[in-house]
């Protein structure tokens, strides 16, 4: 089976926007066994769109179709879908029942636009949305294009995703009898060359129907090892051999063997070791902060935050020493170990995060050009000792990729240090 | 003119790269004055390639190609253009010898493969490559295809960058008398729904050549007007009439007329009144710190930010009464304002900003369900009063959207108040 993806928007035409979708919707098709020929990125205008179908369903089993399905005037997707299949709009109760529901649950009252947002094509097979409103569709088109199949979804990446995968993913494997079966290895600390140099050797022996993928994430790279057969048990077990091998070979880099981020690996680290985390940041801006507490039950853990821009601030809510500042400069470890220190005392948190330097554009000097970043951590020793640590790291990118670089480093500083603590009993 | 992009690589059809060079392209056409109609990826697969070459020349005036240019194998642009085009290869002299050159004198043996790279089409018009082998080529398709034009450049970004910045725009600019006009309006506080309502009668009666589309950003939604025409003069004019008078219609919600983020416009309206700012933040967990401080100069006027997740912390960081927190509970728009008014005390700022919620998906309850936020903004009146405004929002989302959307309502109660005071003079 061959595939075609058409991403409908004019956003995308004029390079305001980046197409992630297809690219999400290709690399999830390609491991349900369904390669993809052709992406095309269509205007948002009946004509086109209807054409395009027409061209894509010639060539292709299967066309996947994102955006132009909301309720507004701007979205003519179903309406395109509907001329060129001369078929007819009916109401989808279920859908209809369960928005108009979800409306009434949160004290809206239901807008009229409910009604036509769960108008299907006649025939389709409905697609919830979890996380929106327009329903996805998957049509069979036997009269005019034999042996073929629409899909149709929203264009907002997280209701898209959801969507291919609960519920395309698992239609088409079912009608191409293939079992997948993905795993994750999170790492952090290094990039894409020093694990490929490790993994290499596994890589190159993969047994036919796994593959493994380097996907950047927000602290590191996570590899994803996916598995496909016709036996479920047989692919599960091939599939946990080569994850154990890859974890094997980079097990200094890796902070889980599961989807989830640094902040949720270090909270968890926090728990089991029953201790507390506080932060005082200056170029994070609060980053550090936002990022630990976007992890649910963080109130178990985090205590509290700072964020110091100014001198006068770090003097005064942390007690940085005026000398310090002065003779070695705002950006310094010896200001970010005062930093990390103090937050410890004024918090009392088992252990602290401090971060100093120069996101950009502006402030960069010779010696501490933009993208400097002075760490510190802090923590109270089993004898009530404070130990403190601090680290200069180098990135480079714009303002924004600084202050999330400068946050991966702290977190990560954090993740290092709880790994050799002891969990308690 | 109207013209279509073909992105040529497998590596795009199996989601391992995102196409970042279609958007730079069609950007860049559009402020030429050519609309671009469709976008396609096609496989580094001749058939495909000189199929997919005819598509688009049929239906366009002008079509751009990246990819497949270079002297390896499975690089097959120019065959199929030769192929369809019934043309022949003929070597460029002059790419030829600045290719050798420069191998000699980067002390490199010249390859016998810079013979393949510089035979052109027969006729094409040369772009020179400033960084990198491949030549790009511009080439009247007249006699398949009347007054079209196809454009063949390497999938390098930088090289491709470079040669339609130099060479493709001026050589299009000239050939087509088209200008396009965009215009933006950033709007926070409503959805696309209540927008579309008010501007309807406008967009109803949108005059040819003018179009206009919702785009959400993370803190509302854009609207964005095109408008074209062949004078420039008139062109300009009818945007900045449709701009006009949709901004007027949505006035209330309108925190810019160009493309820029909330924070970036609270920004500027800080600095224009000669303000500082400072926020005490719980739920939102330094996100409205992290986000004031991602604009490029915001240590102007950003002071200092606490992350007061403990009811310990707001009393002790901002002095919060217990008997409010007791009385009132931790999310209660009381507290909010005595953490305002507490920061603002603490840090000496002009103006502050609190927010104390439930972000989720636990600690909600029957009368604060998951998604309440209370938020307080205060700040020192011309005769040294302190002004405390508070106020109660409810999102919907999971505990990341949540998040965001409690920090989006923070900067626009902070940008209506500034809104009401006055610019210094």
């Amino acid at each position: 089976m061959n595939a075609e993806i058409i991403s409908i928007g004019d956003e995308l035409l004029i390079g305001q926007r980046l197409n992630t979708n297809a690219p999400f919707i290709a690399s999830e098709m390609a491991m349900a066994g369904i390669g993809v020929g052709r992406i095309i990125v269509c205007a948002d205008e009946e004509k086109a769109i209807e054409e395009q179908l027409a061209e894509s369903l010639e060539r292709s089993d299967v066309v996947l179709v994102t955006g132009g399905l909301g309720p507004t005037r701007d979205d003519r997707t179903k309406q395109a879908v509907k001329n060129l299949l001369r078929s007819d709009f009916v109401l989808d109760e279920g859908v209809y029942a369960r928005t108009v529901e979800r409306y009434r649950k949160n004290g809206r009252q239901p807008a009229p636009y409910l009604r036509e947002n769960a108008m299907v094509l006649e025939g389709s097979r409905v697609i919830d949305n979890e996380k929106g409103l327009a329903p996805g569709m998957i049509i069979r088109c036997d009269e005019a294009y034999p042996d073929t199949w629409l899909v149709l979804m929203p264009g907002v990446p997280r209701e898209m995703e959801e969507m291919i995968q609960n519920g395309v993913i698992p239609f088409f494997s079912a009608v191409s009898g293939n079992v997948i079966v993905h795993a994750h290895i999170r790492t952090t600390g290094t990039g894409e060359t020093v694990l490929s140099e490790l993994i290499r050797p596994i890589e190159d022996a993969l047994p036919k129907g796994t593959s493994l993928a380097y996907l950047p994430h927000t602290a590191g790279v996570a590899l994803r090892v996916s598995s496909s057969g016709s036996d479920r048990e047989a692919v599960e077990e091939e599939n946990r051999a080569i994850v154990d091998a890859v974890s094997e070979k980079v097990r200094e880099f890796v902070y889980a063997e599961e989807d989830i981020t640094l902040e949720e690996s270090v909270g968890r680290m926090l728990a089991a070791r029953g201790m507390t985390i506080a932060c005082a940041e200056s170029c994070t801006g609060g980053l550090v902060a936002s990022r630990l507490t976007d992890v649910s039950g963080s109130s178990r853990y985090f205590l509290q935050g700072f964020v110091v821009y100014s001198n006068a601030s770090k003097e005064k809510a942390l007690g940085v020493r005026s000398s310090t500042l002065v003779s070695h400069g705002a950006v310094s470890e010896q200001v970010a170990g005062e930093m990390a220190e103090g937050c410890l005392h004024v918090t009392g948190a088992d252990i602290t995060v401090s971060s100093t330097g120069i996101a950009g554009p502006l402030g960069g000097t010779e010696t501490k050009p933009v993208g400097t970043v002075c760490l510190g951590v802090a923590l109270r020793s089993e004898n009530g000792m404070v130990v403190c640590k601090t680290e200069t790291v180098h990135t480079r990118g714009d303002r924004l990729r600084n202050k999330i670089r400068f946050s991966e480093a702290a977190l990560r500083m954090v993740w290092k240090t709880l790994r050799d603590l002891p969990e308690r009993g």
